[in-house]
């Protein structure tokens, strides 16, 4: 085995250093645990998350301290396994669900795993992300891909378990109307999961005409153009609403659409720590307003959706970037109008899109 | 109002007075309540329950024991409104949801008015269906129909609300593994409706082969022949099962094949009071077991699903019979292989089905 | 019947004419609809929403623009039924469930009748309340009385209806751990029914110290004293807050007291349209923020938890006016410290406080 | 480290041979894993399990197939900590939850830790239990004790937990009414659970009339002598019924008493893998029908209710035997009437009875 890793390529690696600063570094394989596996990264979705560590060096209260990996939506395959990591074997396509988490505190033992005070999640300090040719990480974590997903499906399953979760708190269901807004990764893939999962009526409000139109194309039954008009309960009733922009004033007009008893989940994160919400309509009318962070026990169902053709991950993919451009793919995305989804090529990519790199 | 009602022909009526005993009779038009609507009927599915009343005069507890008119699978346009009813005008192609509950008692006040003490449903004694040229409901159950549906699915909203009753109450949803045992109407719909709310794996099992193709053209991922062996538990593990066959082996069977944690829905009913369930593996594995009963709130999302494409109501109708004929068409059950839907017509029919009478 | 009628005394009814302008007026009787019955009112609470009334002529956008009726907490005896309340009979002591919902429209067909658009609720303009001597309301919302309950404990089953919904959707269960912010009546009655829901933890928190001391007495098992110190997150974590201020600053501060997962229950209103929420707290915990209005279904919970002694409603009463005096009533709450709880004696009071009109 | 741990006394243990066969061994301290803490044992119950392994040598598909050493109910004090078990310290009193699950699983992951299929769970083959002076395990799974519990309590916080679970699945709530079908530990526990939840209505039925009369002391609301009569519809309808005794027959009537939309939770386990279910019923009325097995996260709240006096755990109490005696605690259930609780004096006893071993 020890052979075998030696015959390998360095581990090249892309670390941000400061704000617009990344560095390729050759590191040494990551060490792996018992139940770990060590995987070949083939591709690595970049995240609004990542560009904004990237701009300014820190989300909120995460700040980064020291030189950090960045990438977080990943596809590899499997070419080492710890000692007791059985389940898994090399050769194994994977995509990685980036957090793991302790499996032992009050939060993991109730099923909110997402919640897990201990999880170790790629590229959320101190914890390096997948931008590298290798990453370890554990093997429940690590989910077989079947051959219908391209490798970038398989890294873009982590935005999708997003839009995932937003619908299953928000309880999107048979028939349900809903709202989304924003129509970037995050608002596309919640509708196309909103979509996925019954509802009849999807809604999406931007100001992006091109996001708009995608959305459009991807299963959305109405789009709403914000530079005309701001949204107003005539725009409802909505069941749900997924609110993907983090913006005040949006969140406050989209959840006066909502019909009483309605849902609001909140997915997107705004700027501060606060915001105004419109509470004497979310009493009078018996709204629930839901905090959503990340996902738990999404990935089979990412999976089955995308392996099925419910949803379609590839579609978002805007360009591509090999490994040794990752500053290009993190700037990508002040273009105007700005890219969809850029993706990091870091080995030979499979899948049904055949060009080459650069602009998809 | 009164002179363009004495214009109209007679209300020609099928009535039920015993076992395979159905007469025609001019009956005068139905006394309209306030908030009622006088509907002329165009399009009744012809149920199973309508077959054994035929063949047998009794389903369990309810006796047919004075004359009574059965369908209860409604289409029809609204050609008259009681003085409150406001909602509806003359004109509106209406589906009739056939329960119309009191909506006072605990079970209304609490959401769950299918199971009202006082709902008056159709062609459940001594209530009269709908084998008829006229009859009468509550206006907040007559729905109006988007051009998209035809008639005949119009009246097939009705057991398509079973079927997405048994995938609410089941908990069907994104990424869901659903075995479906029995591909009548009802396990066909079921089906479509489990596959419209997400469900990845749609495993059906019947003996019938001729239904088991129509489940796979109709969006099942996996189908079981009966004929050549039972249910396992290496079929699963299902998160859900949806019961649409009342058989107590098959019942037990397929429980074994639920997951930890999984769920049962009972939506076929059986010969008996009782049945032998596997209470064992139920307690191992903490399965949840439903009873459920018709569909409550079930119309507006089953007219939004079958409206935009996502469930197919006009594949199941195999053949189609006038008013006059209804004995013939709760007789064409009997044949074999059976039909799978048969319709009564009873004004001239609006679809996507341009063809005269007879099996479709 | 109509005799019967003629003999009772007039119907004296307080009546609202603008701020702190409250008129004794002489009325007819109500008039009865076929399923309403008559009711001679024995005890109503003054609720805060009425004392807002009178001091300002409007709740939000609630505005008294004719002469309104006051009184919604009500207990009283019935004493004529119309002709198809069968339910009811004269001489039935009843407490007054004070809203009747339409029972047609989609919320009250989905269990949620509180949130129907039709209601009529007393004191809410324009529907008179219960500072009568007689009101009239539907027998369904006439709750027969056991006589463990004094009348004003009937009266109050109002504010205890709120406490259990708020206890209800916020899941509180066996060793939940609640936080409640105020301690007024609202705040107590959640205590007390957050108590009697098996939660073991229930943390008041107020500025008012014998407000403070008297939900000790009552069963919180811990009380903060706002005076000295704000809310932090050491004072929890908690997995409810019950939040019965509207005080936005408090909300906020609760809100970071909540656990992973926790939930907060809106039961106070305050001020604005709007509050500032800390929602970067509520995305990174998934906190479930609820919105409530009034309740549903919870009359017999109420009835049965404050017969068996879990909840003390008469605890709360300070002071008792006669009907001829509701003006002091609606005033009393400006003495220092505030009341608790007023009382309107309308006739002679049963229950286990014999004692005279005036402060209790 | 090693010195204290020799300076202990041996470890005596009493291990099941066969059946009727428990001899007293001594063994070595078990091994600590990383995690584990070494707990000295005090006090141990008695469960029906226990009985019937002791009995038949297997319940059901478990069969010891080499000696085994039962008792599950656990309190005792921390002696050992293993070299990463940091939450525990040496002197801590505890209570065992017996079983502890893998963390890892799909079950584990979504919270239903309780269904883990590689949970090692005290005196279930192959895993020894805990009648032995010591015993290890993760520290997760050691619950501090409060001053308020004696040795006995905190061993009878598993039962606890049992009815604390059936309680949470069966929705039993504030003003719930519950129909409690055996009155032997876990239907007491089952009862007081409910009763702590807000249930106001807790029916418990038996044969055994001391058992009623100990429920009637304990909370019970009502009591029926299952001598005298079978349970009808008349006794209800209840909200929720707690079956703990697993008699087919007794299930079926008990079922019969639930209103519609009603939940049936099976806590009992009948001698059978079938048991003849009321189906029709189960369907007509949309009844909920829940498989229990074990609990998970109930020992925070067990802790808790127990601690604040909620829940009487010493009252079931009747009779205690030193280790050396556990064929005696084993056999004490076969005396008539039967014994409550028996519990096995490992250490000696703390608590609020201070009386010497046997009968108590």
């Amino acid at each position: 085995m020890v052979a075998a890793i030696e015959n390998r390529p360095a581990n090249l690696v892309a670390v941000l250093h400061g704000t617009r600063d990344v560095r390729l570094e050759t590191r040494g394989l990551p060490a792996l645990g018992e139940h770990d596996v060590l995987v070949e990264v083939r591709s690595v979705g970049v995240c609004g998350s990542d560009v904004h560590y990237y701009e300014h060096g820190r989300i909120g209260s995460f700040v980064i301290e020291q030189p950090l990996v960045l990438g977080h939506e990943v596809c590899g395959v499997v070419v080492d396994c710890g000692a007791q990591a059985r389940k898994r074997h090399a050769g194994q396509r994977v995509a990685l669900e980036p957090g793991v988490p302790c499996g032992r505190c009050s939060e993991c033992r109730h099923g909110s795993y997402n919640l897990c005070g201990e999880i170790r999640f790629y590229a959320t300090p101190p914890v390096d992300g997948a931008f590298a040719r290798y990453v370890a990480t554990h093997e429940d974590y690590a989910f077989p891909l079947p051959d219908e997903l391209s490798d970038d499906a398989g890294a873009l399953l982590e935005p999708l378990s997003v839009g995932i979760w937003a619908c299953r708190k928000g309880g999107v269901g048979l028939g349900s109307r809903v709202l989304v807004t924003g129509a970037g990764p995050i608002g596309n893939l919640s509708m196309q999961a909103a979509r996925a999962a019954g509802a009849t009526t999807v809604a999406v409000a931007d100001v992006n005409l091109e996001r708009l139109e995608r959305a459009a194309q991807l299963g959305a039954t109405r789009t709403i153009d914000l530079n005309e008009r701001q949204l107003t309960s005539q725009d409802g009733p909505f069941d749900v609403l997924l609110e993907c922009t983090g913006d005040e004033s949006l969140t406050g007009q989209a959840i006066l659409a909502l019909r009483p008893a309605g849902t609001a989940v909140l997915v997107g994160m705004g700027p501060g720590l606060e915001a105004r919400i419109p509470v004497a309509a979310l009493q009078a009318r018996e709204i629930t307003l839901l905090g959503t962070f990340r996902y738990a026990n999404t990935y089979p169902a990412a999976i089955a959706l995308a392996a099925s053709g419910r949803v379609d991950l590839d579609a978002l993919v805007d360009a591509r970037f090999p490994l040794e451009e990752v500053d290009r793919a993190l700037s990508a995305n002040r273009e105007n109008p700005p890219l969809m989804k850029v993706m990091v090529d870091v080995a030979p990519r499979r899948g049904p899109k055949g060009a080459g790199l650069g602009r998809a």
